[in-house]
């Protein structure tokens, strides 16, 4: 394979790629609204994105794969196609922590609220941007912005943890709402490993860019 | 990189993807054992493991990498160390769900219990057992194995459900322990994903099968 062809089909993979995560983007958003309105068909429609998530990761698997064996590529370029894969693996995961999300929105659609939804849309849209961004790094090889993103991570665990000690309250005044304080404690933490799973996504952009640094390096000396 | 040396060089990677498999078992036992005895120093003593961990999965990984520049390997080999690449990292994400356990332990060790721990321990042994045989599956590319492994998840499933249940009824009648029973079921979760993950790669291992039956056949036609 020529090397123009080489680098259309790398060009076409990472579109791939920033076209699935914005999918994953939308089942996220999707969930969670789900959750906040108690709308049944919306939470089931996420589980349709994730059908679509999952034969997505499967044809840029194949991609990638078919790019290595057929093109052989140097150093650099292998170790970013072999990042495309280790991503791609990560979208679909982070696809079905947003199926677990829509899962809890099922459960809680028929019963009263715990407390008015505050703090999860706000974690939500800060996992969301971080899968995003994380993303946009990867794609353009900007470990600067990766390492922006991985300082993001804090702000997420942070509010996780008020979720959690505000809905124990919650829990302690009134033992009956243990039930469904629970599954909202589940949806924060399926977002907090969606915002893990961003900065592993960030970690390994940072860790191909650092080895091309050495690599670079070595060669010079 | 003449053929001789490439299956020794492959031989040798998956000895060390099984000792990584064992190092992480040991780790997760380690965990629940940290967890049961309120050992403190023995939990802390999981964290050092995972140091450990984390050490191997880079030294796994560079060492894929190199043998598919090196030796540029045919389809069903290339398909073989993509896979050990997915599944080492899997395995140090399994380091890190052990490492969740051993934190909840050292939440627990100075606190009264909520109840004798059953369930949990049992969890862990089926757990533990789904990633011993998870990983020979993969090493030994048998995925009757592996299918076998994947029905056991459902049984994982319905302990986790067991727990959640039994500590709903201590949560309701006594409040003090919500705390508590909160950290016990973080821990029946993490060994959920524990559990998850190894059928992940008992997936991959059915996956590369079944890619090289297809094209087995596709050859043969």
């Amino acid at each position: 394979m020529e090397q123009r062809h080489f680098d259309k089909e790398l060009s076409d993979l990472k579109q791939k790629l920033l076209l699935m995560a914005a999918k994953v983007e939308t089942l996220i958003n999707q969930a969670i609204e789900a959750l906040k309105r108690k709308d049944d068909a919306l939470a089931r429609g996420v589980m349709a994105i994730d059908k679509e998530v999952d034969r997505m990761e499967i044809e840029i698997e194949e991609q990638a794969v078919a790019l290595i064996a057929l093109h052989q590529p140097a150093a650099a370029d292998l170790r970013f196609l072999i990042g495309a894969i280790k991503i791609n693996n990560d979208l679909e995961r982070i696809g079905d922590h947003g199926v677990n999300i829509a899962q809890c929105a099922l459960k809680l659609s028929g019963l009263p609220d715990v407390k008015p939804l505050i703090d999860i849309p706000r974690m939500a849209q800060l996992a969301v941007a971080m899968l995003k961004d994380s993303l946009d790094g990867f794609v353009r090889s900007d470990p600067s912005k990766s390492k922006q993103v991985c300082e993001r991570d804090d702000q997420v665990d942070d509010i996780k943890d008020q979720i959690f000690r505000v809905l124990l309250t919650y829990m302690m005044e009134k033992p009956e709402t243990i039930g469904r304080a629970m599954e909202l404690i589940l949806v924060s933490r399926n977002l907090e490993r969606i915002a893990d799973l961003a900065t592993n996504i960030c970690e390994e952009t940072i860790y191909i860019a650092e080895a091309r640094i050495i690599k670079h390096h070595a060669e010079e000396g």
